[in-house]
């Protein structure tokens, strides 16, 4: 079973259309990727912050399938599956939980590890290869 | 004891700075409202959708104590106080969960009912009344 | 020559890791989208707001390049084409004008037209295929 | 006269009761703050990245007017007012420039400078003091 993340829609996520603004629905699947980071015991401090080894989104693809409006509750699931030694990707489903529940979109985003001070690609931190392995 | 609402920073929540973006602890306090608006049994998309009465913000204030970090916990309280028949004040305590617990910000902001089809201030509702009385 | 939008990278765009948030990629090619469309003399609050005829996103990508910097000034092109006669997709190119000049992504995002009050598929309004037309 | 810096009320601003979530405001008072001190030849990455003397807000405060929709413009004044040698505040007007023009909010930041070697309040760098003064 992959890792799931649960969440409202909030007003600040919506916009004048009356439904969640397209580009939240990525802020949503970002959550759901650092909670399940969190969930593995990472620290999101170091991971986004000081590290020498980063790991940037370099590919993100939507497939909106249903609005979602305020105060619905969605699910996202979060599915890493290995590239490479440097390379992983997240699929994502958002899920409204709000009978009848239904698939809200599907989402994929790639990640690719880099070393800040070799201007380089670099494989995974090993805390990192252990939480795609996992997932 | 008023409502409170937890919630953990996430990345899309920092800036360049390292820390909570400013404008954010107003997002965070927005989405502890909700929170404690749905616990009441009010309808999201009613009350800030089609309803002829509204009840928009009119003032807003905050006292930023401590910055807060991407990972950190946080409980959110709401304390609404009856200023007249058609204006209420929230209170609003954000504290740092992750240890030392600490006191990061208070905010407070100011709501006045207005009827969209007079144009004028009017009563407010009965539901949001109740809340603001129990809170 | 496809349409370009100008704009800064702020602070409010960024995120912990010093540079701006994956998600508001996409935020910037919607703002050039909007102004693209102003510039075509379509009025904002009827096409996003109450209009039968809605044109919701159903798809979006983004190839990110570089990371963008607050400060930074960058300009988006906006290339709409005509997939059918309900259905258009839009090429964005995010140039970092900051020297040295590089673009810094590449986005696509798909829209189709819906019939609010029938729930289906229905042509482009007429001020929307001529925007195509003519982008 | 103070400095102004305009912009275009987009789709992203908006929430579901159909105007700019409120929120937003102190964001598009950033922005202005941000414009203002690049006007004067501040760097935004050393200023709001690395440098040891910080000045981040210790308060907000915004009265809401008047609400704005997508596809408005705006202006927003930036007054900055010395408080002493570590503290200054800025006075915003947002005034809707889509006729008939009107002011839509007014807002205060209180800033005040800190080393973050020191953990203590230090006064201004010379170029925003300077920037103050000029404001």
């Amino acid at each position: 079973m992959p890792f799931t993340y649960e969440r409202t829609i909030r007003l600040g996520d919506t916009d004048a259309a009356g439904i969640m603004f397209f580009a939240n629905y990525l802020v949503l699947c970002h959550e759901a990727y650092e909670a399940s980071l969190a969930a593995a015991g990472i620290d999101m401090k170091d991971f986004f912050g000081g590290a020498d080894l980063i790991v940037p989104i370099s590919k993100s693809a939507v497939d909106y399938l249903r609005p979602l409006s305020c105060g619905e509750n969605v699910s996202i699931s979060v599915q890493p599956n290995l590239v490479s030694e440097n390379t992983f990707t997240i699929d994502y489903e958002i899920t409204r939980l709000t009978p009848p529940a239904k698939i809200a979109a599907r989402a994929q985003t790639t990640h690719v590890c880099t070393s800040r001070s070799q201007h380089a690609r670099a494989p995974l931190p090993s805390n990192i290869s252990a939480w795609v392995a996992q997932g």
